[in-house]
């Protein structure tokens, strides 16, 4: 895997930061998390007038063997024809990418279907569907490699044409299954409790769920060395490992296209259950990434409330989301504009004459 | 007081509605939230396709008598300086209804300053201040008569300027302390537990804020013939009383704004704090009323999660917002318009030729 230089924002513009939303008409801290938020902006783009240009979306899609295993209540076509639908507007991640001006690419990273044909679908296709994790890796290290580059790539591109916010999203039946291993194994915590009912298993279906994916986890750790039996300390080879033996290609993908990201000190929007795994997987292998990294929403799925706790995430909204696509996270981006509309259009007292309140 | 006839929204159209959501190209339920945000606004406007035509803003601001008793952090003046400083576009409210598109209307009901000759505010002034209500009521019948047509009036010319959804904030230092008490009375929570730290008192302004509330409030009871000596019920006379006793004009105005704005079917869009205790007051009045309500945060004074909760109310944002103006409702508006476009924008599984999802 290639190697990434992310660095953390340089601290030292914090107080002049401060001082700036201190002294904005208004109570002091009256904007709440508006606030805090304009801080890390300002922080990532070392300025005190923060900008959003070209937001980009990319929405990523991928087949996974598991899915074989009748983990998922939705079969497997629906991800090929939902990148199709997609491509005609009218799925959930067009709105809001229309309401919020979001450029969208739609990008083939492992469908299991021929889209190479359909026009507004980007294909980096790297095979057709994973491995069924149950039995073998889902990629090998050569796929692996590539699909981070699949995700490096479609960031450069975004941020040569100026783009200062990416959002990820996805869509591959059954990738839950891999985001609550990863949860797992990356947040140390029981399989069964990070399992919840997807697009909507009834609890028989969370049942076969829970039978597959505890199987498959086991199976994994019989073929670590000893040395890695407890997993832990979970060094770069070995969450490396992990997150290519369960990955799927559109969650390797986005974790190539957030790390690029995070060392090009753009701003991440990070979605539901699905990208908060793929964000934690990428701050584990780069702690220093989180700090470019907004977290939109807390989701639905059971789960992503704890794995946000496990990296002191605090979501924008909670509003019982669980579509996927990005589209938690798109909804959360106009309190994001919100906060570097503060730092740019709120006068300050001395500008207002105003009595400077406490 | 004049009489409204505001009715609940006839609920045959519900199950169409329903169906028309459930089979949008998303697993059932998964926009969460939105989706019953959506279910709300349809049946307001007895439609499959909504819409939020013409958003208008009222910012309406107002002197407080209780003010002179020292239960604010910010000194009077701050009301007319932040008036006046709304005309010139740099405070958190212009900022907001720029971003989403709010036609904003300042209108001075009850400030203690003139600005009759100030572009840009709207003249409608009461009286310069109320009384103070630790001795009197804070406004005459007559008065409280003016101030609820004010709000009506208001409404009135947003309507016929084509708005479909109304959003309501306030400009008045001290408000805090009416709000908490009339949600002490509406609620039946003990006054204690209604005051906060508005702007921002320390402990020692806390205690006596509640110090001078508590005294009001056991003024006002001992004027109440025996036969109200519990408040309750609380009958319509009654309620009345004790929103003309210790209300300010803006929030007076802001609860006819309310009734009229729900008599003619219009989404009210409910803000922080003080706005929710004048929709508190406005449900007490006209239960009715709370269909055409949308809630949009739940701010950071204490007090105001109960408030909610007493309504059966869930706000969209909880983001620790607490500087008033409508800010908070002004952040939630995106939410709204996301639902509205889920109705309009998404497609369905037959048209978009998916596999339906259970």
């Amino acid at each position: 895997m290639q190697t990434f230089h992310i660095t953390s924002p340089d601290e030292a513009l914090r107080p002049i930061i401060q001082d700036k939303i201190d002294n904005l008409n208004k109570p002091k801290g009256s904007l709440g998390r508006l606030e805090t938020l304009a801080m890390q902006i300002c922080l990532v783009q070392q300025t005190l007038t923060p900008s959003l240009e070209h937001p980009c979306h990319l929405l990523l899609g991928g087949d996974h063997g598991i899915e074989h295993e009748g983990v998922s209540v939705s079969p497997r076509e629906v991800t090929w024809q939902q990148m199709v639908n997609f491509t005609k507007g009218g799925g959930g991640v067009n709105m809001f990418c229309r309401q919020h001006g979001f450029d969208l690419r739609i990008v083939d990273v492992g469908v299991d279907y021929d889209l190479s044909q359909v026009a507004g679908i980007i294909d980096r296709k790297i095979a057709p569907g994973t491995r069924n994790f149950l039995y073998e890796p889902a990629m090998t290290q050569d796929e692996f490699d590539r699909t981070i580059h699949v995700g490096v790539d479609l960031v450069n591109e975004c941020h040569a044409e100026g783009c200062r916010i990416l959002c990820i999203g996805e869509m591959g039946i059954a990738n839950t299954s891999p985001s609550s291993i990863w949860m797992s194994l990356f947040c140390h915590i029981p399989l069964d409790e990070c399992i919840g009912a997807g697009a909507g298993l009834n609890s028989a279906g969370i049942s076969h769920k829970r039978d597959v994916l505890r199987q498959a986890l086991e199976h994994f750790l019989e073929q670590q060395p000893p040395k890695n039996s407890q997993l832990s300390p979970l060094n770069s080879q070995l969450t490396t490992d992990i997150i290519r033996y369960f990955g799927g290609f559109e969650m390797v993908a986005a974790i190539g296209a957030m790390l690029r990201a995070a060392e090009q000190k753009m701003l991440i929007l990070v979605d539901g259950f699905i990208m908060t795994a793929c964000a934690l997987a990428a701050c584990r292998l780069y702690p220093e990434a989180q700090a470019y990294m907004i977290f939109g929403h807390c989701g639905d799925e059971s789960g992503h409330r704890r794995m946000l706790d496990a990296l002191g995430a605090e979501p924008l909204l909670s509003l019982g989301m669980r579509l996927g696509e990005g589209t938690g996270a798109l909804c959360a981006f106009p309190l994001v504009d919100s906060a570097v509309r503060m730092m740019n259009e709120m006068n300050n007292f001395d500008h207002a004459n105003i009595t400077k309140y406490f």
